[in-house]
């Protein structure tokens, strides 16, 4: 695994990948602007990070496996040393003849936007376009590894990415295009994400309208390997129909929940085949400052009875409640709704809610620091 | 020329395609939603057209050249009429060794949507979707009578198309994707457009982001017929440099006129390269019932000064005003905008305001009627 977010260490370094199933691990254990940035250099040779990021704990460290091997992370190098860490990988799993399993999670384009010296002020768009020129380099050179090796016949390369842009952050932050809102919130804009599967001569090139979810990867995964599923509860579907072109997707209905779900409430919205229903809505500061109020910090938890209904296929910007038309609603979509209506309450009622790691709080004995014995953290938390 | 709207005939018919320098003409010679339409047909074999449509004037006729042939006009067979009727000129045109200028204006997707036999409820988009699916495949059929005559080597196809969706119409109106509202409004959703010049063997695949308007498309046309400009002010430019990659586009400069411009307020808004500054705003009942205030029909004229100003390369949905961001503006930005305001001064100086057409008034006995005695009009303006 590479790059990733949001992990943490946990007691021991057991929330890390190495001890979760991954054989090997260099990224930062937690979100790249969870830690000061504004003395950092973010583009070369001297750009520093545009705002504050979090203060008051230590600097964002680069792990690899169990270990800090820079602190702070260096952003301008960043890539090119994650990219050399999968090329070597894919060379090693190729010269082994053993299949893998590359798990490339790029900080791209989250805040604070970085690039190394290859890209840094190559886009049009400023901070954010040199950052996604960067990730499309990425993926450029992980697909020429697996040709240099001959691979790219025999590797499914799924590409597709984390949810929602983050409108506070204005142009730096991203678009979510014609979709409503962005990160934070139920609605399109904050939950649908770009998909592509790749694998030539076994997928043909085309574009689909079918459904599917990031918690169908695993199990779509698992089924072309051949491995078993783990012995826990899975909301995914095995996808192989859909990217060999045999068959509709075996996901019929995506169940949207909130940043903090909660059992009181059960899910805020269902989507079923083109329609999605809409039960609670709710903005988010993330979603801020575009021109659409719905999406904002301040726009409060609101139910809705009867649930807002839009028709995805043709009005996917949510701006059209087919239930407050002029026009009464027909009976196609009012089957629609009552079928959405029985599906939230069956998935509500047979919901388990896991114990909230964030309720258990933050210890800051736990902040990985290059330099054991710092007192007092996370100023002197700094290695070469 | 095929299809068109808004011309209207005049006196003596002196408006139509045949008096204005064009040797045949098959159309309707004003927006097709511009007659009763509640009892018409849209979508074989018996979907009514959705909506009002004008009220109180003569059903929408189809003329060829300065007859009408049809009276109401027959949407459900118009494109394949339409269609005939430019591949039979392709045709005459390859016959006799001429080159030709073919100009076919679609009414897709105007309101109201329609289809023919072969396009009727084959998209997942509704009506709409229909229509944009028989524009597409009209555009294929052209395409595919140049190659039948060996012509698509030696002729320059140029698609674009008219401005801004009507959202007032929700769905079936259309979408500016993430530009800022529609229809009416001097906001890039009002105002931009998609293009495509294809010339096999001269224009290069690819994609470009340099400056051009439909203005110039009378220019370019001429410059590469070798054919003289008419002796009249003109705003465009010739594009060729852009279409063959020989260097940047001559327009550096985009002047944004609202419906009703007048010499009072000059021009709303102006485009020098990546900025866009707006020194007057004003929504539009065309754009209305999407979550943006600024375009609803409601919204009143308000001047800006200074203007909102927009990088439109990090932006292009005009959510961030550059002279009201937290940052003060950079010298760069402050230079870009003492340029604009020079160009609006400069072109409101010299702007020379024809005469309103509109303001003439309307005459009735100007609307075509299949039957010339009939009386009174509208009603008995039929013909089979």
């Amino acid at each position: 695994m590479v790059g990733k977010w949001h992990l943490g260490l946990g007691a021991n370094g057991s929330f890390l990948p190495v001890h979760q199933g991954f054989d090997h691990f260099l990224g930062v254990p937690y979100s790249h602007d969870q830690g000061p940035c504004q003395n950092l250099t973010c583009f070369p040779p001297d750009t520093a990070c545009f705002g504050t990021c979090d203060q008051g704990v230590v600097p964002v460290p680069l792990l690899l496996n169990r270990s800090i091997v820079q602190q702070p992370v260096a952003f301008p190098r960043l890539v090119p040393r994650y990219t050399k860490f999968a090329q070597d990988f894919i060379a090693d799993c190729a010269r082994r003849g053993r299949p893998f399993l590359l798990y490339y999670a790029s900080h791209h384009t989250h805040y604070p936007q970085f690039a190394s010296q290859g890209y840094a002020g190559r886009s049009r768009r400023g901070p954010f376009g040199d950052a996604l020129l960067e990730l499309d380099g990425a993926v450029g050179s992980l697909l020429q590894a697996l040709r240099d090796h001959g691979l790219d016949g025999h590797t499914l390369v799924f590409f597709t990415s984390d949810n929602g842009p983050e409108t506070m952050r204005m142009a730096r932050g991203g678009s979510s295009g014609l979709l409503k809102c962005g990160k934070g919130t139920t609605y399109e804009g904050g939950m649908r994400e770009p998909a592509v599967a790749y694998w030539p001569g076994r997928i043909a090139p085309g574009v689909t309208h079918e459904l599917a979810s990031t918690l169908d990867i695993l199990p779509t995964m698992a089924a072309l390997a051949g491995a078993p599923l783990p012995d826990v509860e899975l909301d995914g579907y095995d996808l192989t129909p859909v990217l060999f072109g045999q068959g509709p997707s075996p996901r019929q209905t995506m169940f949207y929940y909130p940043p903090a779900p909660s059992k009181a409430l059960g899910v805020f919205a269902v989507r079923q085949g083109k329609y999605k229903a809409h039960f609670f809505t709710q903005g988010a500061f993330h979603s801020d400052t575009t021109p659409d109020a719905a999406c904002h910090g301040l726009t409060p938890l609101t139910p809705h009875e009867p649930p807002l209904l839009f028709d995805l296929e043709s009005d996917p910007a949510e701006n059209y409640d087919l239930l407050q038309s002029s026009t009464a609603p027909s009976p196609v979509v009012l089957r629609a709704l009552k079928e959405i209506q029985m599906q939230k309450m069956q998935f509500d009622q047979c919901m388990v809610f896991g114990d909230s790691q964030m309720k258990k709080g933050s210890d800051p004995a736990l902040e990985p620091c290059c330099v054991p014995a710092c007192t007092p953290k996370p100023s002197c938390c700094r290695c070469p």
